[in-house]
């Protein structure tokens, strides 16, 4: 039975892009894997907790020396990476704030790069490498050639920073959506809408109901 | 009155280098600035809330249309902007988990970049300029030419995040940390000691007690 994992994590309700990027694709899976079941988290309601020390320290010691707070964290650790596991594709909403990811993403990463859950404690291989992960990214800004953030696209830290899990982020991204909100952007609404089109219809491209029956 | 606020985050405790190396700047500091006061906080142990829709929600509304819990949240951003203001150095030590900040840093940075608070709302000029912003990196990996981790230096989103507030950030870093720690990283302990130690001697030039009492 094909099973989705459905993340958002913008704080701007209605008014989000990322999330509505996210429920199109999330509608699309559902249409063209009859059957399949959906797991969902919504991180601006029910944020992961900051990565603490506990976190850290409850990888590093055996079970039976855990204390209850690492107990917690390190049952946490283990439900957010099987989580992955479970699932044959990842739909993960990213808007950026102030150019980087949303802090509850940070801390969502931060759970599930672990040694001896997601990534081989022995060869070192990654242990996620079948999971398709689809970021479904916006951004206020512009950071393409010739534009004044050139270069500022720290959505790449995602691949970087779950390179070790074997996960290989795949990313759809809709930006420069703050013109329809800053009038000094005014003049770039008609890129911003060809970005957001683009992206759409990258989305409506990912699965079809033909290649899900073969 | 000389004024440092001085910030920790990582959540390594007594392993943690960044705590090493702000526990030096900021003796180094109290030593060239005699009555001088020091702010202190430890977001291992006290983070700062994830950035949410009542923080957002918040700046957008008049104070009297604030529900209590976006009185509470804008109320966080004003003081953690005015204890920049308030400060004449900002030492912030900054680990890199998976390549990127700590998420702690995140909701930091989200909190304090806030248009009428610390970006002027008519001339959108920062207001933070003011303050000397030092930042004490650390990182497991090397980022440099030739590396397996090139160009993976994350630090550089710090940067892009507060410029509108007219910080700017120095970074002095000690990089493959991890070196100490695990055995395939071995052959680099020489150039992690090079490192340390660079980072420590830029350290101890920051400030001298001439420049201070002239």
């Amino acid at each position: 039975m094909a099973h989705l994992l459905h993340i958002d994590s913008s704080v701007r309700g209605d008014q989000s892009v990322s999330r509505r990027l996210t429920a199109r694709a999330a509608e699309r899976w559902r249409a063209t894997h009859p059957g399949g079941t959906v797991t969902y988290h919504d991180f601006a309601v029910d944020p992961i907790p900051h990565f603490d020390n506990a976190t850290v320290t409850a990888r590093m010691v055996q079970a039976d020396q855990r204390t209850p707070a690492q107990h917690k964290s390190f049952a946490r650790n283990v439900a957010l990476v099987d989580e992955i596991k479970n699932a044959d594709t990842v739909l993960l909403g990213l808007p950026l704030y102030n150019f980087g990811a949303p802090s509850t993403v940070k801390a969502w990463v931060d759970h599930i790069v672990a040694h001896g859950l997601s990534i081989d404690p022995e060869t070192g291989a990654g242990l996620l490498g079948g999971t398709d992960f689809i970021i479904l990214g916006s951004r206020g800004h512009g950071c393409g050639p010739g534009t004044p953030h050139e270069g500022w696209d720290n959505q790449t830290w995602l691949s970087h920073a779950v390179s070790p899990t074997g996960l290989q982020p795949r990313f759809i991204t809709a930006e420069l959506t703050l013109a329809d909100i800053d009038p000094a952007m005014a003049d770039l609404k008609p890129m911003a809408a060809e970005s957001l089109a683009r992206a759409l219809a990258t989305i409506d491209q990912l699965w079809t109901a033909d290649q899900n029956a073969a």
